[in-house]
């Protein structure tokens, strides 16, 4: 850290990605990335002139993208922002909307306390209940800024529409944020509500169901004067902030929005397939209606368990907070991916 | 704009990108891309497995670009900070280090009264001198973050490096940024003084001599503890935000410099012969060091000439602030490109 910098900024805890290992081959379930490739319509997708075209700023309306989400959810395309990764859009809206505080759960997306301690938006995180579920009630007539990730991460949990709803209505006069990054698979999208609410943003990516972690490209749904002050962030920021082959892909990936069902459905079958084996071993999993599930076993703590996988190459994720320590965030990978895993799960439960 | 947005942000005016029109094919001269293609191994590099590991985030360490552009400069990998864009890295270095207040020239880069307001950085925009060059003297001794652009957009002037220097040298207690995006078309950078002084911020960006505007990647040389900095408000907002694809390409262009060190004495000398033929037509035309000349004409106003322009299909960068209007700023396209841009013009003049 440098003697120059804002004081604000000195002691923040910058947020901390999944390992990226780069010593050789793990089967990698430590950040939720899809087992798939993207369609083959977008694998194919790119020729030379694509690249050529690089030169070239790109569009920063990126209005045909734009268009082509409104017509497949049904809503009109002011009601869509894009932005570079839905992380951009979640840092976007706690700097338009955090101004009378925040209030999100203690187990969930380890980057909103970021955010948050980076915007000087004073939060309170509010505890999960004992089966590390939201209770809608905890955020009913708050009116602060309300973050809630449906499906929840790392817990998985989804809650019904009619929760969140009440939740939306009951704060008239702050912004409700639902981050759906796993609503595809299984989870209860918001997003129909923005025509009876004002206040009510979703928060969308391309980097789980639709196999674009690598980018960048996040999407809200959202009413439309909350769609526009982003975009007054975001042109105050960086307009050209998605880049021209992902705004390309991007397009494709939308053309292509039955295979990305397909898979999702995928993910789904084997998640089920997974937590029953996990279950069989004595696992505790908690239901999820997400691309990951998250497990602990009385036998091995959580952290000897990531421990013990990594050194057989199998990388998953386990938080170091106190309320989860025991648990393994695992990203649900191939069939045979998620064998391997329960295969060298028994060998390691074997030695305890 | 709804009514939940931060009171702060309701009378940003928000920066305009140059003009994308849809309506057909134009020649392109107002947002100063590159007329030439990146490297050909830069555009032969992706395969379709590149595209198919799109499902994995992007290393966010960035380790090999940022080594092989520290090598290519001769300074250390901790001195590189890459983000999406030069416009990104600004808006974190207004961010970080504006709060003492800001200063940079009246005319310059629209973009930086925009991060200010943004940040709610207060700043002081220093006239130009009559010839629209910066006066290295109105910097001296001011301790506040202080922004040149150099060279200078949309005027083209380039400082020499010693005036940098008593700049960066008399503001110890503040950083001095140096945004050198045209630096590569005959301007002076400054990078090499990080190994004096701390408080300097170089700022560069692969979209004009590297022809990838559309890629976003810009990266900056600087002090290690400014990059160290960055780095702490990158990792709280967006920590993958550049994506595979960029940073691939990105490896591929630096390993390329021969061929954009070409393509740039192309475009300078096609700048020097489009001012001389520019100044036989009349036209008043500043020096410039930068892919870029900025012209004026006593006898048709800066407006009508982009207008005139514009109906033969050919944009060029008309700016409405009072000091500048009657100047237009021409981006170096092809020398074909170019004399088509003189036909027009002199057929134009002839109407006045």
């Amino acid at each position: 850290m440098s003697r120059f910098l804002k004081e604000n900024y000195k002691s923040l805890e910058v947020y901390t990605p999944g390992e990226q290992p780069k010593d050789g081959e793990y089967i990698k379930l430590n950040t939720n990335e899809s087992p798939f490739p993207p369609a083959p319509a977008v694998v194919d997708l790119l020729t030379k002139q694509d690249v050529e075209n690089l030169r070239l700023y790109s569009d920063p309306t990126l209005c045909t993208l734009k268009e082509k989400l409104a017509k497949l959810y049904g809503v009109e395309k002011e009601n869509i922002f894009l932005s570079n990764g839905s992380d951009d859009i979640l840092n976007f809206a706690f700097m338009a909307f955090g101004h009378n505080g925040a209030l999100f759960p203690d187990i969930t997306y380890g980057f909103y306390t970021v955010f948050a301690e980076l915007h000087g938006v004073e939060y309170e995180e509010i505890p999960l209940r004992e089966d590390f579920t939201v209770d809608y009630k905890d955020y009913l007539g708050r009116n602060k800024l309300i973050v809630i990730a449906n499906p929840n991460a790392p817990t998985g949990d989804s809650r019904p529409l009619w929760e969140i709803e009440e939740i939306i209505k009951s704060n008239p006069d702050s912004v409700v944020v639902i981050d759906e990054a796993y609503v595809d698979f299984g989870g209860n999208s918001a997003y129909k509500l923005i025509e009876k609410y004002d206040n009510l943003l979703t928060v969308r990516t391309f980097s789980k169901s639709r196999s674009m972690a690598g980018a960048r490209l996040g999407y809200a749904i959202g009413a439309k004067g909350l769609v526009e002050d982003l975009m007054r962030i975001k042109f105050s920021t960086n307009p050209y902030n998605i880049n021209r082959l992902t705004c390309a892909l991007g397009e494709a990936t939308v053309d292509a929005e039955d295979y990305y069902t397909e898979k999702c459905k995928e993910i789904m079958s084997v998640r089920e397939y997974t937590k029953e084996k996990l279950e069989e071993l004595g696992f505790e999993v908690l239901s999820s209606s997400s691309n990951f599930l998250f497990a602990k076993h009385n036998k091995i703590s959580g952290e000897k368990l990531y421990t013990e996988l990594k050194s057989r190459r199998i990388l998953v994720r386990h938080f170091t907070k106190e309320r989860i320590c025991e648990f393994n965030r695992i990203t649900i990978g191939t069939l045979k991916q998620m064998d391997t895993m329960i295969d060298a799960i028994k060998e390691i439960l074997k030695g305890e």
